[in-house]
């Protein structure tokens, strides 16, 4: 075996590594003996010269297998996973996974927390009154089991790789690669136990991608590199030059997401689960083709299964399931501002992340892992890209716990919503890769 | 001011930094603001997509000037400093620092210790009984006025960003990059108040730089960042494809330099003295040419001056002087081996690395910086390239403090000489950049 300075080398000389040296490296790393110095230089070289597919599904297979692997085998069925690469207004995951269980297809989700411009699932469910994220894995296999969807928080002792080198990359200027992107999502994806994965890699100005090309370069590697380790991977890529839905929060989001498991949601945000869950439940062999999924979807909606699901899985982690019928429960910032029309016209385009941005100056958001976050506090649009609006009416609503930041968040706000005169093309919500 | 993170991604999108932003750089990483994990990220990326010479012109003045400067402005003249970028059996600072400074040209030198197959000048200097390698700075500005030469260990407190970059490269895979070598070379010589530096970049099998085309790119950058920062730096490029002369250790290297001193050396090794010598008395503005400095130099050699210089310069550093008449006085191992010719015919090669690990295996050379040296252990070659040798007849000798060496020593010097029957070319010493 190569010395680490030596593989450290050969990486910045452009070779290719084989399987067991990056498993050495992430071995050494794990263990302390290779120092973070050391592994900072090879992110950097791996950033610079790349890793080719056989090369990204072993440092992925490597972190996975970096500490404990969660064991669904003893839940029947293909267990499904969804990821989205982050978005502003992405409450996908309160909708559809309920929804998808609803129709027979177990979901099982280790979720993130918010940080920066975008929200996370974890701080969204725990704005419901009593939800617990943290389960021993024998309580996750049972409630899987008897209500078919559990979210939870990332283990420390699952995929410690990806938390110390996703740690170090975040200070070394090394995030923005694909194959070391790719390593982090799919190796948890897999330490947690999934059998099949539908990724939705958000694309524009609210996204981590901001061009259509990287998106797409980065959807095809995740296909290429899940194949390559034996998990289905379905890619995605969805529309995220405005916020998904209407609600940017914590609170508010849920709400919503209530409202669209009934049936009365945003249409964008519809749309997308309706179009992912049916990938979702063709993947779990209940439907053949996403044509009768899509019924099958629509059925739960219709029929108020796809709520009862969210109510049980609420439930089940200790939460007020009253929420579902009455959102009112959940917690809403003491006071509330309405952002007004400057003029009038049409909304033309959104500065996403702008939006994103504001909902974290309303105390939504955390600037930096430690920093406090308001689960009552966020925004509300009142239009969306093609809708017209008149001067001196709303666009917005916002929700804070101190008046004293409505001024920065509706500066923030309105310039991040353009508005114009010709009514713009409606942005394309979905892409198949 | 960016942040360390923005100036990490700057450099590794290949972007130019402004001076400023190099001295924040180099100033937070000597303070400890900036983790050594950063720093080796930012490496990795400088060794990949480069540093023009302006950029390394700044981060060259900013290490100078990280630590203490060394200020020799009260001694009159222009102070000469003199590189060799490292080679087998080079012994020249030994020679032609007092040689220089006895045509009156002072040199100040700080020099290093030895490290893998080449020698270094302190550990040298350090065989001769009593010799001194640490001087404050007081004592050492009177020993230049006085004797007109010096020669120290770097100190810790000067261009201590030198020391601490140079330890993580080591580590990092960062070693081998142009600018980063310069940096290093030239920052040193800087903080150590030379006013002009007389660089040879040794190229060949026993150098660090194999080929001709990487030493030249080297030597160049050296002059054109010595410009930018106001310092007069002339290179050379000089052949390291065998060893420099036929000593090769520490005693017995300074046992062939001072028979060089006394006109006796062989004859690589002096013509090297004289036209490096002769550079530096035109820099040192005591000759008009080359040609007549050469002349100066030849009769300071043959009128005992040089070697009055060497006696008086080991006396003031505490060594013991009698040394330039009785080398006998030098430490040597205690066991003697011959390596004999196993064929006779032309010596066509040398693999000179080879020979700096024989003389290693013996005790000379250190692995890491924390192994043990023996100062008179060695070896001395009998025949250099375009030699004849005749089958059973030595070709070395080889001194060790434990009979146990030789047997390694022997066998690796010996797939170091390659003996043909044709007669080669000599090899062309000196190239001019």
């Amino acid at each position: 075996m190569k010395s680490i300075v030596e593989l450290i080398e050969a990486k910045r000389d452009g070779k290719e590594h084989a399987d067991e040296e990056i498993r050495h490296l992430i071995d050494v790393y794990v263990s302390g003996e290779m120092p973070d110095y050391q592994m900072a230089a090879w992110l950097m070289a791996a950033f610079l010269r790349g890793l080719s597919s056989v090369e990204t599904a072993a440092l992925t297979r490597a972190m996975a297998e970096s500490g404990r692997m969660v064991d669904l085998s003893s839940v029947p069925g293909v267990i499904l996973d969804k990821h989205s690469t982050g978005g502003v207004g992405d409450k996908t995951t309160l909708v559809l996974a309920p929804l998808v269980a609803s129709c027979g297809v177990p979901v099982a989700k280790m979720s993130g927390r918010g940080l920066g411009h975008t929200g996370g699932t974890l701080d969204k469910l725990e704005s419901i009154p009593g939800f617990s994220v943290t389960i021993e894995e024998s309580a996750l296999v049972q409630q899987l089991l008897d209500i078919g969807v559990v979210v939870t928080a990332q283990s420390a002792d699952v995929d410690p790789a990806d938390k110390k080198m996703y740690a170090l990359r975040d200070v070394t200027g090394t995030v923005r690669s694909i194959p070391l992107i790719v390593g982090s999502i799919i190796s948890k994806k897999v330490a947690g136990g999934a059998d099949a994965i539908v990724l939705d890699v958000k694309v524009g100005s609210g996204a981590f991608m901001k061009t259509e090309d990287e998106a797409r370069a980065l959807a095809h590697e995740l296909q290429r590199v899940g194949e390559l380790l034996g998990r289905t991977v379905q890619c995605v890529m969805t529309d995220m030059s405005q916020p998904l839905g209407l609600a940017v929060g914590n609170s508010v989001e849920v709400c919503e997401a209530i409202r669209t498991l009934k049936g009365e949601g945003p249409a964008d945000l519809t749309e997308l689960c309706l179009a992912l869950g049916a990938k979702m439940l063709v993947l779990g062999a209940v439907a053949t083709s996403e044509r009768d999924a899509r019924t099958m979807l629509l059925d739960s909606i219709a029929e108020g299964r796809a709520l009862a699901t969210f109510s049980a899985w609420v439930a089940a982690q200790g939460g007020d399931a009253d929420v579902a019928e009455n959102p009112d429960l959940l917690p809403l910032a003491e006071f509330a501002a309405v952002l007004t029309a400057p003029r009038s016209g049409y909304v033309v385009g959104f500065d996403a992340e702008g939006v994103g941005r504001s909902a974290m100056l309303l105390g939504a958001g955390r600037e930096t892992k430690e920093s406090p976050i308001d689960l009552g506090a966020g925004l509300v649009l009142e239009a969306k890209i093609g809708d017209t609006v008149v001067e001196g009416q709303p666009l917005a609503t916002l929700y804070a716990s101190d008046e004293g930041l409505f001024e920065a968040a509706k500066a923030r706000l309105l310039e991040s919503i353009v508005i114009g005169d010709d009514e713009p093309e409606a942005p394309v919500l979905f892409h198949e890769v």
